[in-house]
């Protein structure tokens, strides 16, 4: 069986953003496009700032393969939605990669 | 119902690393505790280096709670883990995070 293929977005929101404003809207992006297997997302509440490098939110995409992964990422929606995120974000890591399950659910 | 807990890393590891190594490592910690529900691992292949801030690698498992993850971080295990993990990298991300999930796989 080929690897799920994830989209990783690390984000430091630039002062006086309204994250949830955000997520909404990514939310609203991937909702209606089936080629998003999953969407996860989630705001950092244990490690120190030392640790965390001042990234706050993660945000996880799961899709069926890489090329499932890029007909999203090429979507006008998608790319749209990019040049806002752009636009609130102080700094941000992104990461794709086929995704090796080591230790799943039972 | 409560929302799972995530521990996501991202690594840049110093070179001449045998980063299969430290994997077979990880999983060998994980595979022997309950604790932890699900452990993948990736390595990127898409993102220019500006995006991905010179990290390669991202692991994130995931927890039934919180409180599962710090007993989880506590253990000896784990915490033996840490110090070696330390020596291989060059930098690292930590977030850890209730994960709201906006969408799973149906």
């Amino acid at each position: 069986m080929a690897n799920e293929f994830k989209h990783l977005v690390l984000v430091k929101f630039k002062e006086d953003v309204v994250v949830e404003d955000i997520i909404k809207g990514l939310e609203k992006l991937v909702q209606g496009m089936d080629i998003v297997k999953s969407f996860v997302w989630g705001k950092d509440v244990e490690s120190s700032e030392m640790l965390t490098q001042g990234y706050t939110h993660a945000i996880i995409m799961t899709f069926n393969s890489k090329e499932e992964y890029k007909t999203f990422a090429n979507q006008p929606h998608h790319v749209e939605f990019g040049a806002t995120f752009a636009s609130v974000i102080d700094k941000a890591v992104l990461l794709d990669f086929p995704a090796i399950s080591v230790k799943a659910p039972t």
